[in-house]
């Protein structure tokens, strides 16, 4: 047996997120296994778009990944990891498609939150390529809308994406780059949201946001 | 030896789009083994996510990975991707972030392209979550941005991104979903398309797009 399940939920709340009372430490410590092993995975997405090694030697390594895949599927949860929470208020997302410590597919982007509006320094490698040496605009899109809407709920409210408008200014290099947004404008239920992605030349896209808090959730207006 | 330099690029063209003469046959066999690896990568990317194995195997399994992404990296292109053409105008692009072969981001979208329009069927697991159970609103504006974008170019003509807006209705659950776009009109250098995103119970997101033809390419009205 070379598996045990790491705790399962203890309840299903509203809108998915999960109660779970692994305390913070262990929280802390599985995180930290689960990153190191997110960072090798994000190291072979790389060597796999660039590789050039021939062709029997990529089905060996695929036989022999396939084996690895086998190994982690020995204990797995049953769906998406969802958002999970403890009652020390500890929370994880860890499945996350921009910031999850344990999806490969995440750059990740960690947001810092700031009096004055949201940043994420980010180096953007092979994996997010659209035109040659250029970030995929998608890819773009897909991180501008979530500093943004973490720039909207600032770690102290739920809010949705309502709208979302992309500017493309010009091709943003692959490479390092600066993800800004601030708070523009609130009026009950919307927040307005500005956002911009620069290199070391200036801005190459700029966006608008309106984030939206749902129904039942206080607002600044009431 | 286990490896051999895949033929490199006879010339670097404009805008970084590579001549590269590999006869089509072997373009298309090497494909087929990259697209095998890939699809054991996403593999890989779910079971990290979705694993409930002990630290312990993690730390082996990661460790095992790092052996692999070596075997990977004997032989590696100096930089991302690109796109490459040969001279029988067989092109292709395997780093692409949305529909690359060699891409484990890319889900990936495989276009279909019809007399109105096009259309994607795809199905989005665990590693495209935001919210509990549903798709990262990032994750949206990125597929429509890349099957806007293959809309308006039409395999005929070169289109960029200007302007990308997408207006959430509802939450988008993970699952099986279909993307459809079409043009809504074309004015000078300027290409509209709009776009949806759709599950079984109807549109969940939809999008308008601004998509530009760069100076010096043939456009519809001159």
């Amino acid at each position: 047996m070379t598996s045990r399940q790491f705790p399962e939920a203890a309840a299903v709340g509203v809108g998915g997120f999960v109660r779970d009372e692994t305390p913070t430490d262990e929280v802390n410590q599985r995180e930290a296994v689960l990153e190191s092993l997110t960072g090798t995975v994000r190291e072979l997405i790389d060597a796999t778009i660039r590789t050039t090694v021939d062709d029997d030697e990529v089905h060996r390594v695929r036989d022999d990944l396939d084996a690895l895949v086998a190994r982690l599927r020995t204990g797995q949860l049953p769906g998406p990891a969802g958002i999970r929470y403890n009652s020390e208020l500890r929370s994880w997302n860890w499945g996350n498609a921009v910031m999850g410590a344990a999806n490969a597919i995440a750059p990740p982007l960690n947001v810092v939150h700031g009096p004055s509006g949201c940043h994420a320094d980010v180096v953007l490698g092979a994996a997010y390529e659209g035109p040659p040496g250029l970030v995929h605009g998608g890819v773009s899109a897909m991180l501008l809308d979530h500093i943004m809407g973490e720039t909207a709920s600032g770690m102290r409210r739920t809010t949705f994406t309502g709208t979302l408008t992309t500017r493309y200014r010009r091709g943003t290099p692959l490479g390092p780059l600066r993800f800004e947004a601030h708070i523009a404008g609130e009026e009950r239920r919307k927040v307005f949201v500005a956002g911009t992605i620069s290199d070391a030349d200036g801005v190459t896209v700029e966006a608008d946001g309106i984030f939206i808090q749902p129904a039942g959730t206080p607002t600044a207006d009431g």
